[in-house]
């Protein structure tokens, strides 16, 4: 199947859960009364967010047998998001949650639920290969690879994007609170970023896949002696590198912003990253792309509502120019 | 000590957790964006609601040492409950949760969370045999005996009460969620009504104690061969009978009511016809306290904010005279 | 059922697993190269020891199904007890193992395997109603309440008892390694105890169900207080002490004998003390049966097939009377 | 280092259990009464007769803090084997166990202890790489991956051996019963074959890797696809096929013997053949001092202790020529 003809130009793998953002907010969670529901979970925000900027996108997950996983498949394919691919769970397990608390622009943390998540339970006979040859490129999101069967979902997926020429996006999407060991974590970073085409990443992330404190240089090394041509790490404040293989260097700034809080940056980003990479600007808009969609959801109190539009995005930049 | 010396009437052993209630109810949960929080879970109700009624109440009970943990002390403290039983997880467990649907008031339902919850993690050890002399009644809850090490802390707690002369009051509050086996949860409620001195449930709740289709006749035969003196089973629709162990009955009718929900009908009757019976009113009252009680709660839209006072309850007993 | 007309003189119910001893002894384990098979396991020794004197006995428990289940089943038919309350396990569960190690009289030492062992799987509807009521006792080892389902199976049998006037034995045989905590083996000690109408242990096995270093003194004050008649607490060679309800004491001696190894010991006292009482010997005889037949078995290399009969142990008690 | 410098031909990573084999044979184990103790466990097999040939063999694994763990260890290290890099466990693992069955030379079987082995409780922190970089080739079991954390201290392991030039031979040694599913048992064994240099196994353990049945040219036409340069595959009677990334096919022919029991001919087999290999014999002459190694094993009583001489191998092949 030549690219051209392909349905998705996008499919992300992993999970797909629901936010319950505090309603009344710049106070401790306990004294909030109200709580609104969202989608969450990194790769669905990405989802969300690159088919609201024209990407064809699709989605593979599991997701529970209840009224939470019912409003996930539904807001999902409301936003455009194929969800062919999402598998329903039959054996009990819930949707995660994540309690979003914002005490002020510097102070904000989550309560999660992630004991018996569906999402962890997507099998690997539950992968589709011809859903995924479909595809020019599958996105895995790190934290599938946190739980059996999950993480051989993973390695499945990869085998049927190998074996069809989809490249392989490594979002590496790092959550301490999945993990049982960094070892544990190194090792299946480790196997899944050799795999993979394209990896993004915070620096604090890249170390801990190579579980030690690393620089660039020597990751990018590492990583372009496998199956890497494109690597983006992100330095916060200080803005976000891209390197190829072929040798060059990008560096992408990062926009000023009234934060409200610091959720959903991430997922943002490697949205408008990603969009605008697949449709063909450079790797310096792509990264501007970025920087500018992550500056804009942090000023919002949601993450997957909150996925700005490209107008949204080309006017930050344009004022920033 | 003699019971005029005692600090608590009530000591409450069981959850207390988080109810998240649709804002917008009358329609599925799917189409729900807004949940208030409160608290829930059977016995921490009823030690609310028979707080408010005047009642000196204490609570043994396990709370997540985060947010949701702090909430529910907190929010029972206000309440007037004595919290200093209460004990703070420090495994990483969490509050379960209750998210209420409220479609119709013929239709309600709830999505739980109860795996890794901090209530069921209470340990033998972590009950205190001072605080329990002190109460003149100790109310287990049946779903407190769900699981290991809980399991185990209601039966230490129960043979504290035994030492120190402290009725053990037994609301069966069956969850089928809770529990793996029929059997299992018939051997356990069996041992503790057993030893229990007042037993509370409806006919379907002492069905599965029995483990078999039962009738009331046999159920109280059964429990006054051991150490219960008062039994209440409740019918619904067509109200409740109390049985003495002298042999005398007591039936109480049930009260209409502009039904919003059927949450919580269970615990403000528990809370209202302890707190009859404790206030020295005679069994056909306390009947009547309880489902009034019940009658109120359910036109309402919280179970624990809505526990009704005593005014409420005789202004509708009054009503319906 | 009358007395007289009952099948059984005794069901007992719990493990019954295989003993792997060391033929070459008097060595540390890592030297032994052969080891012999055997049926092991407390209430599987009690029911062959009793049986080979002359009770009628049954047993309860499950069994794997593979070859050392088959084993074990044969093995017990063999030996005259009644095997059709065996359940095989259908679910992969193993038989416990016991490794011997005799290093010296004084210095015998157990390696066990007893994760995942099928008498523990035990479930409460596996627990046939009708074959207990045949019964004039059944025995309960302390070692099935370890776990659940065992644990359940142990309290359903208990009922099934009490509605037909069977006699509940309890031997505390109390094993630490398959206890997670001394609270929970208390708890659960103490509820079988409390019904149990023949208690039987040693002083230190008592000292787990109260969770404190008591005496007898208070330790049968306690269950008199419920439902026991008779109860044994056995001091090492300090000898045994029976206590009736209606307040005899009696001290049984215990007997000098050439030590090979200590295992056993308990399980051979039961066996024997529980035939005489049951073929109306009195209580002195009664413990001086016990404490003969420990000495002998003591002195042998295994367990079950080292059970001796009323010759042997009258042999021993008249020589040294 | 230069291989010359090396100090190891071989290190073997995995299981290091007990052997139970029933003394009496050509009967079915119930009726066994007596059982000899060995060493057993594929990678330990092949490191005791690789080392019993001459080869210089290092070993990485977790074994018990008890009677059997140290008996493993000496038992290791008097065959020859450098047991610096095994691992005592401290969380209370047992030993696998193995009960052979020899009803026959066409009936054998094998009752398995494989729950909470410590062997499968290695961690990834655990393996050392001054070790690995120490050898020539390691060597990965295939039970190794069946489990965590196990199954990433064998990727760490892999990852030490690329890192230091290391040769990463894969022998499958696929045991059905410790594996959940064959979609997870395909995933693992896809990752490490695809890193191995030497892949070593039977069609049907090639067929579980593919999750299909196979064919020998399909497979090595993947396996030539990612790093093996030398790939071996066993068809029983019909001997083996060896097959070289330059395109070389060779067969060996497989040796008639007395079969006593089947057990223990894979890893006799793997002994030789590397021994030969790692001593610069010829592809055709390894695949038949291979075939030679398992005739013999097959005719013999134990696995570990059958493992034959160099002087035995060459007088059967010399016998057959």
């Amino acid at each position: 199947m030549s690219q051209n003809e392909k349905k998705y130009d996008l499919i992300a793998l992993g999970r797909a859960c629901i936010d319950l953002n505090a309603v009344e907010y710049n106070r401790p969670m306990e004294e909030t009364h109200t709580f609104s529901k969202y989608v969450g979970g990194s790769p669905a925000n990405i989802a969300i967010g690159s088919a609201k900027l024209g990407l064809k996108v699709g989605f593979i997950g599991k997701i529970p047998d209840d009224q939470h996983g019912r409003f996930i498949q539904k807001f999902m394919a409301d936003a455009g998001v194929d969800t062919s691919g999402m598998v329903v769970d039959r054996e009990g397990h819930i949707a995660g949650l994540a309690f979003t608390e914002i005490k002020s622009p510097e102070e904000c943390s989550i309560l999660m639920y992630r004991e018996g998540v569906a999402d962890l339970y997507l099998q690997p006979e539950e992968v589709n290969e011809d859903y995924i040859k479909q595809a020019k490129a599958l996105l895995i999101s790190g934290t599938a690879l946190a739980q059996s069967p999950s993480r051989e979902a993973v390695f499945q997926a990869i085998k049927f994007a190998k074996k069809h020429q989809v490249d392989v996006i490594f979002e590496l999407d790092y959550r301490s609170y999945t993990w049982k060991s960094v070892y544990e974590t190194s090792v299946y970073y480790s196997l899944v970023a050799e795999q993979a085409n394209i990896v993004i990443g915070t620096r604090d992330e890249f170390d801990m896949m190579e579980n030690r404190k690393g620089d660039n240089a020597s990751t990018v090394g590492y990583l372009f002696r496998h199956q890497a041509k494109l690597i983006v790490i992100k330095h916060g404040v200080e803005g976000s590198y891209a390197y190829t293989k072929s040798g060059e260097i990008y560096h992408g700034t990062a926009y000023k912003s009234k934060v409200l809080k610091t959720f959903g940056a991430g997922d943002s980003y490697a949205a408008a990253f990603l969009h605008a990479l697949m449709s063909g600007k450079d790797i310096q808009t792509a990264l501007q792309y970025g920087s500018a969609s992550a500056a804009i959801v942090v000023s919002k109190h949601s993450c997957s509502e909150a996925m700005p539009t490209i107008a949204e995005i080309e006017a930050l930049i344009k004022a920033n120019a």
